[in-house]
């Protein structure tokens, strides 16, 4: 338990966590920060120490709001015209989980998209919107944040969006899952960025054991889904 | 010229190939490399030494073939029932041209689609695809083929598909466009990866200034869009 305590500190202190998901799913560990602390830093650490993909999730009731659909849906509809996407959409991975894959997202205010600062900035101002629908909860309000939002990306983009599964851990244990959990029972805004941690020298994911290596040289906590899990359940989600 | 010839050079012998676009468009080196002869060492090189996204670009004549759309095109059918994406689906960059994404893929014998091996993996079958497509010209075997990639390919995945234009740099100077033109004058299959080099210290494209430097270290041509876009008046293309 007190290791999730810790991975709550150093979520609020805008720090990273790792987290490593059951051998029996991905058995991958991914590097999770809170995006409301996200900084062209560390876009620059993720792309260099972990080198997957550095996605933005959401919660599901945040999507909702944002009105950002699952990609999976919006490619079933235009697959009724395409028969290629009819067949390589697919709502499931190799390891049973649908994907959580939204649209791709950039502020207006980027100019490729890709730098540093042009994703750290696409981050951070999702993570401000996603902030202001949490402490502004009256119709009106919601109606100016999604308005604001709305004029404020563009897509396609550069931070691929991922969407939480509604039972959270109950419904589907991935790092998408993990981390948008951590940020709620540390009271946050649900809005993490989340990239795979890969083997710098075996073009495989980092082991556990070199994640836990890497924890310990740059002083990060890391936990496992298990923990998450078991604490999940007492936490009635 | 000579330059453009060693490019072509260096493409068919497996190479990466950097190349600058205009000052006046993006101001960004990519690395860039026939799909054909990707291997798990380029991938950690491109995320190593980029740090940018990972795409595969194919040519319009391709992603016709395989019932590839542009992503602006499926979000625009889906924007008709959702306000949000209506709104923020953009059919221009700050640089004004249109975007080049399409959807993205992960081979079905990848795991989870991010490592070296399994962006390697779906790369070049995707690579094999299109190359089968170009030798193969009769109507039966197109079907085929066709029905190939169609089993063989699942989205979303973790590899973004480009789509250069029709008229390649008569049409949009991007790097999807430039190298997709640098298969067509090598007599290569058009298929292309791409990844922008990102600056290590400064959260910035890298600086063509540093990016000749990398390329002087590492034994890589480097061209710009200008000599390309000349070569490609030449060419008739």
């Amino acid at each position: 338990m007190t290791r999730i305590f810790e991975a709550i500190n150093s979520l609020r202190e805008g720090n990273f966590v790792l987290i490593h998901d059951d051998d029996n799913r991905e058995d991958e560990v991914d590097m999770v920060i809170s995006s409301q602390y996200i900084s062209p830093k560390h876009i620059a650490t993720m792309r260099k120490d972990a080198g997957g993909l550095i996605c933005t999730a959401v919660s599901k009731e945040i999507s909702t709001k944002l009105g950002l659909p699952f990609i999976y849906d919006v490619l079933n509809i235009f697959g009724t015209a395409n028969k290629t996407i009819s067949l390589i959409n697919q709502n499931s991975s190799p390891y049973g989980d649908k994907p959580s894959f939204s649209i791709t997202l950039n502020h207006v205010n980027t100019y490729t998209g890709i730098t540093d600062n042009d994703r750290a900035l696409t981050i951070s101002s999702l993570a401000n919107i996603c902030s202001e629908l949490n402490k502004n909860t009256d119709l009106n309000g919601q109606k100016a944040i999604l308005e604001k939002f709305q004029m404020s990306f563009r897509t396609p983009g550069h931070v691929p969006i991922l969407i939480a599964s509604k039972g959270l851990l109950n419904e589907r244990k991935g790092h998408t899952e993990m981390s948008i959990f951590l940020t709620k029972i540390a009271n946050m805004t649900n809005v993490t960025t989340i990239c795979e941690m890969l083997d710098p020298h075996n073009y495989k994911a980092l082991s556990y054991k070199d994640a836990l290596e890497y924890a310990k040289e740059n002083d990060l906590v890391i936990i496992e889904a298990k923990e998450l899990i078991t604490y999940a359940k007492s936490y009635g989600n």
